[in-house]
């Protein structure tokens, strides 16, 4: 039933082509389902994006399944074995756009809370689902948003559970238990345009800046924290003059990116980072873009029961990890969040032939609601 | 005569349109004036590009005046006060595209030989006028062509006046006695494309490539040579990334330009350069485009001739400069020749409402003739 549910509806929500921003229906299909089941479903629609939030129990502590039902572009049809949108079944492998992020652990999620307040109506605290169709867009509109929303209207989140593909090689083999944060920079150096043969009426922004910005890429900014990487500053687009080789040009433009571990707040490094161009003493303007804070999920109740339940389904202790890029969870970490992402394996992720092993994906139901249980029954 | 002769040449040489590498007639036009001077015209066609090499005398040393009929494009018509290939004059003012860079002084070339051999049929020595269509653009089917021409024939050339308009406030107020030379690179550095998050995994040719640009931005080439400013190098483009700021691109682009005086051969700034960037580690490839040895004519008897004639025609004793951009000069220095340069008032060139005054444009006639007397007569 679990096994056969789990694919089924897998397979609808891959058929529904939700390209991001777009939901195509995905989260109507989960409401009605779970209206069934005695959620009460809310729909908070921001801007072009859905965002579903269904929850279960009245009072006390509440646990939080998280995910996405957008996918990111399947590019050319005939890179693709068979039509991204149209799931198919080969050597027990499914194949199509989300089966893997996120829309096999979606589907999980949906199953095991049907099963959970089947086999336990009265259970305590709450259970609850959001979903939204801008994680692999701009994500402004998204779980950012919802998150705005519940500071707002004082919503408790205790506990939230991301459905990321977090798997390395085999299912529940890595416990995602924080992200770092991630902060981004438009720079631009204003000089004096002027001809290369006389470079003394100009004032060249390039050979003002190199030396501002070899000094950020250089610095060693921290050790890491816990099991946080080091936080690490990387310039990705840098683009000034004219195509002409006899122009001194009279202005740069530098777009750089800090991945940053608990050690630091975004504020903290917009700063520590316009010192430096001070100190070089640059002409510039920045927009600075805060892309999240990162979190961190210390020792505790959540991190024991997954810990456990992963140690139980998958054969082995998982691997404890802050690594990766940057999920959903950002945005509900400050809402005072112990939050955890475990999802299937992520090797053909953002691909073409994205797939989930049918296997993997019939035993995630169980291992959800297994969580759930020890969060709220024990 | 001679007053009204060149003003009125200069105006035909303006209302032929001749945006580089055109010639539209201007060639044409002079070879037929000298032909009947008793000059011997040869025409040399190179690609685009047109030549002319006039020459009256059969030994002894040359003394050549050289120029060009090409002009830089106009811009938009409705920037400018008058039509820009109609030459007007207004207050003692010639306003057209080249009246300044150099229309002004081929006419006043022509002008001057023909009141030269008028005067001295017998002269000894050589007396030559060398033009091209192409010291605005390329440069490559122009004088570069004509002087390997000129090497293969053995063609000898002992003195080189060359008109471009190198006066600064008043006409004969600068001699240029030589240029330096000119060095731009292409250099491309490989890096390995990666994600943000992901640092370990790529290498960021934007990191790489900054502490080496730095070093050649910074170094201090020279103190100068003679009245040579130092050699100086400028970056003048510098491109890498894709536009989106969580990829680590796999390649940057940069440009850049040396100005040198005669410590340097070209050859030695490459490799030069080349060192820093192995030293940094960078792998990379790059593209070297020799624009043109310095050149310098020291004192000597076609130095000490322009600075009397100038003394005597300007009143007073020129600036004697090594400064400014490049010029023809750099080709016909290599051959043995002495170069100086001599010209009008830069103030208007390459800009809108090019003028030159009237008054100097007359004078200049009787300037390059008691020059060219000095040189073949004394």
């Amino acid at each position: 039933m679990t096994e056969e549910g789990v694919l089924a509806l897998t397979c609808d929500l891959i058929a529904r082509a939700s390209v991001t921003p777009g939901d195509a229906g995905c989260q109507a299909l989960i409401a009605r389902r779970l209206s069934a089941a005695g959620f009460r479903c809310e729909s908070l629609r921001f801007g072009d994006v859905d965002n579903l939030w269904a929850v279960h129990g009245t009072d006390g502590p509440t646990l939080v399944l998280l995910g996405h039902t957008d996918v990111v572009p399947p590019g050319p049809r005939e890179s693709w074995c068979s039509d991204p949108f149209a799931p198919e079944i080969r050597d027990g492998v499914l194949y199509g756009r989300g089966a893997a992020d996120m829309k096999g652990s979606v589907a999980a999620f949906v199953v095991a809370l049907e099963d959970f307040v089947a086999a336990h109506p009265d259970h305590s605290g709450r259970v609850a689902l959001l979903l939204t169709s801008d994680e692999e867009g701009d994500a402004v509109d998204g779980v950012r948003q919802v998150a705005e929303t519940f500071r707002k209207r004082g919503e408790r989140i205790d506990w939230c559970v991301t459905g990321e593909p977090s798997s390395m090689k085999t299912l529940g083999d890595l416990l995602r238990v924080g992200r770092r944060g991630t902060l981004s920079a438009t720079l631009n150096v204003i000089g004096v345009q002027g001809h290369v043969a006389y470079p003394d009426k100009a004032r060249n922004p390039i050979h003002q800046a190199m030396p501002a910005l070899a000094e950020l890429a250089a610095r060693r900014w921290d050790d890491g924290f816990e099991t946080f990487p080091p936080t690490s500053l990387q310039i990705s687009n840098i683009h000034s003059g004219t195509g002409a080789n006899n122009v001194i040009p009279g202005e740069l433009q530098a777009l750089f990116n800090l991945r940053f571990n608990p050690n630091w707040r975004a504020e903290q490094l917009e700063r520590e980072c316009e010192d430096v161009l001070r100190r070089h003493g640059l002409e510039y303007t920045i927009r600075w873009h805060r892309g999240g804070e990162p979190f961190y999920t210390p020792e505790g109740p959540l991190r024991a029961a997954a810990r456990s339940v992963l140690g139980r389904y998958c054969g082995g202790a998982p691997e404890e990890s802050t690594g990766g890029g940057t999920s959903d969870a950002r945005f509900i970490a400050p809402l005072g969040a112990q939050c955890i992402e475990i999802g299937p394996v992520n090797a053909s992720i953002h691909k073409v032939d994205e797939n989930v092993s049918v296997a993997d994906l019939q035993r995630l139901p169980g291992l959800y609601r297994e969580l759930i249980e020890r969060m709220l029954l024990d």
